[in-house]
């Protein structure tokens, strides 16, 4: 007969357009178990939250410990802290769902809300870059089918007035640049994301290899650039530069010790870290002021530029961690 | 004989490049008393110093109420909360100097320092338009020969890493564009500080009206423009259209409340503010989902952008209640 350990965990919840996971996680961070199951958008919200709160509760019967809380990081736009939906981009039939109030419902028992790209910033500075730079503030831009962005302030997520802090992704970097679906015209997201990275080997002529049958990818267009090929580099090149100018900007609004680089796209740093480090360095007279002599070299004091360290799983664990910090303050 | 009444007051320092000025403020933002002094930049910091301790030890004896500390302002560059000064601009052998240990040193009392673009918008957030809109965080931007900024965040500010947060007036706004001192190019000072307007005047060719002799300053062109002026209008849409841009970004990127515009060229609002509004609205949909019907009428729980009501005071109210705040913390 095996024994689990007593260990007191929390559950996070990654709500994805196509997975759904759900981890139980401890105050350390360790993940002690997890389940994965698609995301049933077109069944409605209704299922989609009947299968998170049964995967949560087969989660705490599962495991012997102490539940400290439940997290639960949702796409935004979200209204926080109170946890209402609106028109979330690839959640059809979803809009005026109120994520909290429906799983406290389900679950008897609270349940935090966040914001994903918020709760990827919370895991990597509690977890990650954060925890390995010594630093309780920092900037993650998560570089995805979007932009995503995340704004930690001595260790608690700014979520601004209604949760609409983290858009950096939609931050007008080139005046009369390229129109987003946001509204807007030279946003981040529209030279930064992969999504972006793909528009724009179509727009240079960067044809698919092979029998052109696989359509291009950012990793495919990244594979081109580090053997060489002038046009995939050069669209690093306008990645670097997106990423380095929207830095400038919160370098010089907020002066904090790291900017941590994340998502999918981020893989590709050795080929966009130069433009956007030199663009931050032309860019920001803050950065000039404190950049460390080697970027890739942590100082402390100094402004740091990093990719992040968790991967895809920064947003779950900061999910788990959202209800174990709150407690560990009120605790203090 | 005159009984003065025994109130409770702080003592607040504006550091200027022209005028030292010093006041003692009741924790309700009242001003009992005040000095104003020539700052004796050529003489050197010793005998600045020495100036403002000597004006802060004349109102303490003065006054019959209990100190309740000394909270000064200071010009950037300005490292805290160790109170350093690094090359202030108009400040020529000040560098080096510790502006926190040496006012402690000669009036051997705590002293508080912060960075004057941060008082300013730490006044106007307590005592100016923070109060009338009953918000706890905001970002002001002050216009004068600089773009200074200041940001507070649930009623603290946001200094930053070492002090140089609230640089967003060398944010770059327009890549490529305008070469600025500060090394970079396109920055918001470029387009939205007094110094830019009169510059821009000069390119434009709008000369001095009468015999010429008077020089052109952003007072007399805003006047030509409420005029009619063409060349003087477009400069204060070119000033809005920065402003507004600058604006979509900390929208995005912080989800505040309230923005305050200050400074002497503020006094041109009705100038500048349409294009500033419009740009906001087409470059922030951060904005767009969250803006008031009408940007003059307050709402609760909406993004505004309005003008500041301390004036030329707010930067000494807020410096006063610098160490005022900190006690309440304290004792909270």
């Amino acid at each position: 007969m095996v024994l689990l350990p007593m260990r007191s965990f929390s559950i996070g919840v990654d709500l994805g357009g196509t997975n759904l996971r759900v981890a139980a996680v401890t105050p350390q961070g360790e993940r002690l178990d997890h389940i994965s199951l698609p995301t049933r958008v077109a069944a409605g919200p209704q299922a989609v939250l009947d299968d998170m709160a049964g995967a949560i509760r087969q989660l705490i019967q599962k495991l012997p410990g102490t539940l400290l809380g439940i997290g639960v990081g949702s796409p935004g736009p979200i209204e926080l802290p109170l946890g209402l939906l609106h028109h979330l981009p690839n959640f059809p039939g979803f809009d005026g769902v109120n994520l909290r109030i429906e799983l406290e419902r389900r679950l008897d028992r609270p349940v935090q809300v966040g914001h994903d790209a918020a709760l990827a910033a919370y895991g990597e500075c509690l977890l990650g870059a954060g925890r390995a730079h010594s630093v309780e503030s920092l900037v993650m831009y998560t570089l995805g089918t979007g932009v995503g962005c995340g704004v930690v302030l001595d260790g608690r997520i700014w979520n601004g007035m209604r949760g609409a802090a983290g858009e950096s992704g939609h931050g007008p970097i080139i005046p009369d640049g390229v129109p987003c679906p946001c509204g807007a015209r030279g946003c981040l997201e529209m030279y930064a994301s992969a999504t972006s990275i793909v528009r724009r080997a179509h727009e240079l002529g960067l044809a698919p290899e092979g029998n052109g049958s696989a359509p291009l990818t950012a990793s495919a267009i990244a594979q081109r650039a580090t053997t060489g090929d002038p046009r995939a580099l050069q669209i690093f090149d306008e990645v670097g530069y997106a990423l380095g100018l929207s830095l400038a900007h919160l370098v010089n609004a907020l002066d904090l010790p790291l900017y941590v680089i994340g998502g999918g796209a981020a893989a590709a740093w050795p080929l966009f870290a130069p433009r956007m480090f030199s663009t931050l360095r032309e860019g920001s007279y803050v950065y000039r002021l404190s950049m460390p002599r080697d970027p890739g070299v942590f100082e402390p004091g100094k402004t740091h530029v990093a990719p992040a360290r968790l991967g895809s799983d920064a947003g779950i664990l900061g999910a788990a961690l959202l209800p174990v910090a709150a407690r560990s303050a009120l605790h203090a």
